[in-house]
This record gives C-alpha cells, sequence and structure tokens, in this order.
C-alpha cells in the first residue's frame, strides 16, 4: 500500500492514474484501471458526441464501481469541436472525477468546479500549474518532456519539473510522461510527487481496446523510439517512430523556419486518418507514444501492471533505499 | 550517510561526483568537492598543456589529501589536442581516477587501465556505455538530455537512461544531468544509480574558481535557461540561453538543412572566445549550463552543498518515503 494526498483526494487504493489517450482511453481500459486500484480516465472526445459519452460512462459504471474520470482536452482543431456540450455532458453523466487538459481551461474548470466534480489539470510547465491552481483544481499532473503526444514547447523533463511543481504548489502532484516502472513511480514519490500518471505503458495492457500488434510493437520498441513533430509550429507532439513520422521530420528539418503546415498536412492527415489502433498497422500512422517504450516489456493485465509497479516500488523504498541510509 | 557501490569503489564518502567542466574544473574546485566528501574532477584540456596538468594535479594534492580525478575529454576539434600525451601526463601525474568522456576513448581507457587507474565512462547512451564496460571501465556515468554540454542526439532522459543502463550493465551507474539537489539524489538511487554527478551545480559554489556574476546568474535562472544549439550537425551542445546562444539558435532554425557551420563560426568561436567565468559577462559569451539552473537557489561551500544534499535525501528516503509505505 502506498497512500499518498493523491490517492486519498481520489478516494482509489493506488497512486496510479491512466492518462487520457484519444481513440485508447475507453471504457473498457478506464474500468479495468479502476478495477486494478487505480484511477481510470475515459477520453471524452474519443466519442463522436456528447451523447455517446453520457452512454460510455454508463458503460464504464456497469464494468466497475471504483471511481473513474473523464478527460476533456482542449486545443484548436480543424473540425470545431463543441467542447462546451461535452463538458455538459460530462456533469450530467454524473462523473465525480474530471481531467482537464490544453489551452485555456477556465470555464471548463468553473462549470466542473460549481458541479462538484474534482478537477486535475494535465499541464507540461509550473506556470500553467500555477494558473490552474488559481482557478481551483484540485491536483496537478505535470507532464514532463518524456510524454507522449503533446510535450510543449519548454522540454523541461520530469526530474527538474517535478521538484519545482511540487514547491511552486499546494495541491498535490503526480508525474506524468515517461512512467511505466516501480523504480520509476518510487523515483517520482522521492521527487516529491503524490503519485504517477501513465498513458503509453497502459496501451501495452491485455484490456487496452486497441490492435495486439501495436501492443506488441510497444514491447518490442526501445526509448528511442519515439520522434518529436510539428515543433517548427509551435505544437509539438511525440509519437512513435516510424516511417512516416520520421518523413514529416525529415520534411520539418528541411524546410526550417519556412516549415508551413501545409508542407505535410496532407501527409499528417492521411497518417492520423489511418486507425493503427485498429489495424495494427503500426508503420502506415501516426500514434503517440512516449520515451516509455524502452522500460515496456510485456502485456499484462492493468491491475497486474499496477500491483507490479507499486510492489516493485515499496520493495525499493524497503530493501534498496532504506538499506543505503542504514 | 550513504554508502553505495560508487562511493565503495571510489573510496569516498558521500555518493557525489563534480562534473569535469572545461575552464572551471580546476584544482580549486575539485580539492573543494573532494574535501567536502565527494568526488572531485579536473579537466585535463582546461590546461594549455600536458605539464601544466601534472603541475594542476600537484597543486590539487597540496589542498586536499582526499581521492579526485582527472576528466580527459576525446572531441574533434579544429585546433588538434595531444590527447594521448594529455593521457600520459594524467598517468605521470599519479592521479589514481579518471573520468573519460566523448568519441573513441578505448586506447585511453587501455592505457589508464594499464596504469592501475580506476575509470568512469561519461556517455549518454546505453550502448555506448555498454561498449565501455567492455572496455574494462569500472563506472559509467550516464548522462541525460538535462545535461549542460554535449547532450548526445538521442534526448532519452534520466528517468528512463538510468534504470536501462544499470539494467543493461554490471558495473555501477551514476546519474548525470540536470542534479542539483536532494529529492533528485533520493530519485536516482531509486532508478537504481549508486550516485550523481553534478556540473553546473557545482558552478554557484564558493570554490568555483569563477567570477561571482556567474554564479548569480545561475541562482536567478530558471528551469527554462539553457537552450540547445547545433543540433542540425548533430554536436547538439546545450548552454545557457542568452542574445547569443538564441541567436545562434535562431539562424539553426532558418537555415534548416542547409545550416553548416559556416552560418555560425564567426559568431560561435567570437562567443566562445569571450572568457565569461573570468569577465562575468554573462550574456556576451557562450557558456554551457544546464536545466539544473531551475533548482539552484543560492552560492553554498563546495562541502555545505555536498553534506545538504546527502542529509535531504536521507531524509526523503527515512522521512516522507518511510511513511508512504508504513
Amino acid at each position: 500500500m502506498l497512500k499518498t494526498r493523491f490517492t486519498e483526494l481520489m478516494g482509489i487504493e493506488h497512486p496510479i492514474c491512466q492518462g487520457g489517450m484519444q481513440w485508447v482511453a475507453k471504457a473498457d481500459l478506464a474500468a479495468a484501471v479502476s478495477n486494478g486500484g487505480g484511477l481510470g480516465i475515459m477520453t471524452a472526445l474519443t466519442q463522436p458526441d456528447p451523447d455517446a459519452l453520457i452512454k460510455e460512462v454508463e458503460r464504464c459504471r456497469t464494468m466497475t464501481d471504483k471511481p473513474f474520470g473523464v478527460n476533456l482536452t482542449i486545443l484548436p482543431s480543424l473540425k470545431p469541436i463543441p467542447h462546451a456540450e461535452y463538458a455538459q455532458a460530462i456533469i450530467d453523466s454524473g462523473v465525480k472525477i474530471v481531467e482537464t487538459a490544453g489551452n485555456n481551461p477556465g470555464k471548463f474548470i468553473d462549470m466542473f468546479k460549481a458541479a462538484g466534480i474534482k478537477v486535475i489539470h494535465k499541464c507540461t510547465a509550473v506556470r500553467h500549474a500555477l494558473t490552474a491552481q488559481r482557478l481551483g483544481v484540485d491536483a496537478i499532473s505535470i507532464d514532463g518532456f518524456e510524454c507522449a503526444g503533446h510535450v510543449g514547447e519548454d522540454d523541461i523533463t520530469n526530474q527538474i519539473l517535478i521538484p519545482l511543481a511540487v514547491d511552486a504548489l499546494d495541491i498535490p502532484v503526480i508525474g506524468s510522461g515517461g512512467f511505466g516502472e516501480g523504480r520509476q513511480l518510487a523515483a517520482a514519490l522521492a521527487l516529491g510527487a503524490e503519485g504517477i500518471n501513465m498513458g503509453t505503458r497502459f496501451m501495452a495492457t491485455k484490456e487496452a481496446p486497441i490492435h495486439d500488434a501495436v501492443k506488441q510493437r510497444l514491447v518490442d520498441a526501445g526509448e528511442r523510439d519515439s520522434i518529436l513533430i510539428m515543433r517548427a509550429l509551435r505544437n509539438t507532439s511525440r509519437v512513435f517512430r516510424n516511417t512516416v513520422s520520421e518523413q514529416v521530420a525529415q520534411i520539418e528539418k528541411e524546410k526550417g523556419m519556412a516549415f508551413e503546415i501545409g508542407d505535410v498536412a496532407e501527409l499528417v492527415a492521411g497518417a492520423r486518418g489511418k486507425n493503427v489502433y485498429g489495424t495494427g498497422d503500426v508503420e502506415e500512422g501516426m500514434w503517440s507514444a512516449g520515451m516509455v517504450a524502452g522500460v515496456i516489456h510485456d502485456v499484462p493485465t492493468c491491475k497486474e501492471l499496477i500491483e507490479r509497479i507499486v510492489s516493485d516500488a515499496e520493495e525499493v523504498i524497503r530493501g534498496r533505499m532504506a538499506k543505503l541510509v542504514a
């Protein structure tokens, strides 16, 4: 048992939160994580519309009676997304925990807090975490340079970011990005975090509703198998390294400051449009995966994974670390 | 007391090694670190010639009777450097610990091992660490993306790199890059490291033989005050963010793949030629500083710094972490 301010606040057993991953974080995965004692998170925008989200929350409730949450990510997109309607659907669904992420979440945080919902805000910078705290969120998930997806533009790693966030904030902080095993959980706790958030690691679990070939590719991958793209547009994304993502990175390099979204728009839209998670064609599309791939070596159940990470962390603390100070 | 395989191997009190920093790591700093219970390291190439290095080692011996080492970094340079003569001077000086870094250190490692010297090899990738272990080095200082100076091209952070290195190697591993405080030492130990290496943090100490204005600038700086340059040449360097380094980065961006060293050669040579450490004109020149600047808040003596970091780490382990598993 690792009891922290985060486990207490969320009413969960283990200090492990599952990241809100687009197309992956459905009810199946969230329920499995929550049943494993962690905090499962469903992603609102993975559902085609707000009504479907309400149904997906109901489906999750049929699979677990433990706490779980919904992620709402607010990012600019070509196709307008009715964020406010999704936010209202979250409230209407009766969910009691929300993870917000992205730009200007203020008005949504207000809505959620008014509805008595606990809010975890995920961000990549201490200054954004301070803003979110001022807006009334209950916890911060601070996302280091290690993370998959939107890494921000500061490139500060968890080793620096977690202690700085912990010192700057009063509310509990969990570390996010690059986490996948027990020693890392122990390290996050040493840095002052009250737990960890894991995204990519939960993709390589039995219950993740994605093709087995994707899971196997994560097992086979090393720490160098992620790549940053879209830096030139200050919209940097860490994705799995494959032919497509390397091609995009190469075009960015070649164009330098002259790079425009138009130079890769078709390529990216085509690659993102490919349903890698469904087909398992890991080389064909563009999909998020973090640096953590280097420490992923198997495809356990969520419960097995969570219990192993916690028990390994406890062993590090009780065994190795206690001996070092003895 | 934090006794580890690294403290045992080196015969030192605390698991903290000082990084071999060009122009900074002279006898004064190395002796102060060793007197503080850490492992002080002088940089061979900071001395104008091999004879001067032998004299500097003798000077260090007048200041400390504790173990200290010499760093030999092998990198391509415009002006040819007689690395083999420096290596012989290190052996002739009677120093018993050497830190190697850079490219193809094989023949130097052979020389040092034949002379009964303990060798720590610093590198930024697990595959290079494995090669160094095969060549017979005694310990690895694994350098994460956080580090100042040559960060390599993989951009893997310590959170991932340390556990991977520890799993791959039999010899002791210390973590390097971004380290400056006790929670981070505890985290490194949790990840499996047997200690930490600190460079930039030791610049902001009373005994560092550099201008006070540089030390103060590190105290004032935040985590975002370092910047990567020379990526386009696959010779990436993390330096302090100022007008000059931002100008170089901007030129790299603008040129993209067309970037050549000629585009910035004059600018870089001029900036590197400015003696920032001597004059304290921190905005004028190009100087290395890592992400750790964000956690540097004062200018203590080396002994005060080392003892504080160790005692804070012990407190984290005995206090916070022990309570979490209770």
